[in-house]
């Protein structure tokens, strides 16, 4: 691999910083500590910063000559998982652990800042985004409803997800689609409660519930072309609580999947019509809610990226060919607002999977995404 | 109406004691004080008593004659409810109350137990059973164990219940099924957890809870004749905790009441049957659990009450083809071991319905039902 040799001269320290990372969790917009962590870090290496959102930060290196302005992004934060990894390293506070790489991630972010406040004989300037919640807190909304788009005119963006099940020298970069949508559907049913042995004096909803279920599993295969990419997984139901009495009410739970933002749309509308349907046949109310989390993340311009990789693993290691992911991530939120795409750096073959408890970033590849960032900044920057 | 002046006389003092009994209500097998109390009242009226199953009383009065035995039985357990009545002799236990009359049972006994006292001039044995633990708790069934049926050949056994809705001076007697059987059934399906994005990584169960629930209500129309009475509810269903998770596990569960035997073994078959089914179908394990929790009550020789009843309220007023009532009573359990009958005493046409807040006992019908376990004792066992 072609990687640059400044940053690998720091791979011991980056190492250390990525292991003390690792060790102090934070969840969600909390990452308070984590943020004060960087702040230092930016301080040594001379590279000013703002607050953003709720406990992000924005590093900002200017170049020497004036020019447009690009961005690269790191998510913080940890996950509500206890860890099982027993490294020496392990997260210190049970129940919360960097269960998805994003210590790798934020130490690759700060290899990359380093690297640029040595190098900034170039036009324009790079905004480096540490960003606070994306674990499903919301935080990309939050940074961009505290105006990084309004404040910047940020001509392109750049992401990284470590990936488990590609090798350390491989990329992953999709042409459009590269993960995808997420939303979250609750639906509440409610009838009139009663004893059981008297449904006929109560609106029982259970059968509203079964007909939900299976009329929501027919949405795909009867209304979603065979070429799109779509799942809808129910995944809660609640209702009841004796063995002799009908509840009023149940609770019905799901997530959307896409690929898509019109097979977004009819899904959106089909589960709605289907609880419009039930509560007409049972005679139960059927309110229902859905909530757009997260949109399809698009790569609308992966070329640089690709190029970029290219220098480092070869052509026939950057992968582009690749599936979509049907998990999300909330760095779609700033691909709807500028260009740019998200790639995935191999965690290696045998990593553990993201999100379980024995999962742990490869610190071999904070040097490769460390270097991906600076070619692509060299890429997309012009150098004086 | 034609009540027994001897009962009629003590009304003052009967009320007394059903309104403090309201005002302590003990639940389940835990009737400890009310057990205290009736074997004070049995004391005053020299009549002797043993324990038998769990706080339940068994008293016993001689005749100046050997002969047959009979029995009497009043249930003495209060619900888990919190009483909205605002009576001056409320329930003084907050979460407790006498919502289903079992206070009014007692007291009726009492006034029964007194009246024997001094009408001793018969052939043979009367016991009086207080039952602690009808409400679901298996008070009959410890009676049974204790040995109530093997140390007492007991001819026939003669039980009441108040009910609201019918007028104070209308008896209900049915010839045949009274109440009906409650059965409570589990289903653990279990699946295969897995993220909401990957379901054919999953063996996802929620499809298997629907057709569970459809397929359950398909079999009482498909194959219990019409002329047979059956209820099956569904009324709990549990299952995951995320959004964005396909649960491992999904429990459901239910009632069944039936007003025959065979009905009652089809509705268990088919449901065991419907469970392996859906196992088949989506991989899933279904673990299914039926449990018979009490019999339905047939009366098998309701003849001598429908007589008693007549001599108190007249003919016209003793009503033998009502409904079956769809709830159950653990008194079937004795009317699988001995003949005899359970009626139904009106509580007033305007009394709120029972296990309801805002019951009461009708106090009037004290009188009306101390006096019908007289006239059956009168009617049953020779006077000399």
């Amino acid at each position: 691999m072609n990687l640059k040799p400044e940053i690998e001269a720091c791979f011991a320290e980056l190492k250390d910083i990525r292991q003390y990372l690792h060790s102090c969790p934070e969840v969600g917009l909390e990452t308070v500590e984590t943020v004060a962590f960087v702040k230092n870090k930016l301080d040594d290496f001379g590279i000013s910063y703002e607050n953003i959102g709720v406990n992000s930060l924005l590093a900002k290196v200017d170049g020497s000559e004036a020019g447009k302005t690009i961005a690269f992004r790191a998510d913080m934060d940890a996950l509500e998982t206890t860890e099982e990894t027993g490294l020496p390293y392990e997260s210190k506070v049970v129940g919360r652990m960097h269960a998805c790489g994003h210590d790798g991630h934020t130490t690759t972010m700060l290899a990359f800042a380093r690297y640029l406040a040595d190098h900034r004989n170039f036009k324009g300037t790079v905004l480096l985004l540490f960003q606070s919640g994306e674990e499903g807190f919301g935080g990309a909304l939050k940074v961009i409803e505290d105006g990084l788009f309004e404040k910047y005119d940020i001509d392109s963006m750049f992401g990284l997800h470590n990936w488990p099940g590609y090798a350390e020298n491989q990329i992953v970069i999709h042409h459009g689609a590269c993960m995808a949508s997420e939303d979250r559907f609750d639906l509440v049913i409610r009838g009139k409660s009663g004893h059981a042995s008297v449904p006929h004096l109560c609106v029982e909803p259970f059968a509203a519930v079964a007909d939900f279920i299976k009329g929501a599993q027919t949405i795909i295969p009867r209304k979603i072309s065979a070429h799109d990419k779509a799942v809808i997984s129910i995944t809660q139901v609640h209702g009841g609580s004796a063995y002799n009495i009908i509840p009023d009410e149940v609770i019905v739970r799901g997530n959307v999947r896409t690929t898509a933002d019109d097979v977004q749309d009819t899904i959106e509308e089909s589960l709605g019509q289907l609880a419009k349907g039930i509560a007409t046949t049972y005679g139960v109310e059927a309110e229902f809610t859905y909530n757009r989390k997260h949109p399809v993340l698009i790569n609308s311009t992966p070329e640089p990226a690709i190029k970029a990789a290219a220098r480092i693993v070869g052509e026939e290691n950057v992968l582009t060919n690749e599936l979509p992911a049907m998990g999300s991530e909330d760095y779609a939120f700033y691909m709807q607002k500028t260009k740019g795409c998200f790639a995935w750096i191999g965690n290696g073959k045998d990593s553990a999977v993201i999100h379980n408890s024995k999962y742990d970033f490869n610190d071999d590849i904070i040097l490769v995404g460390a270097t991906f960032f600076a070619e692509i900044f060299e890429e997309v920057m012009q150098q004086v």
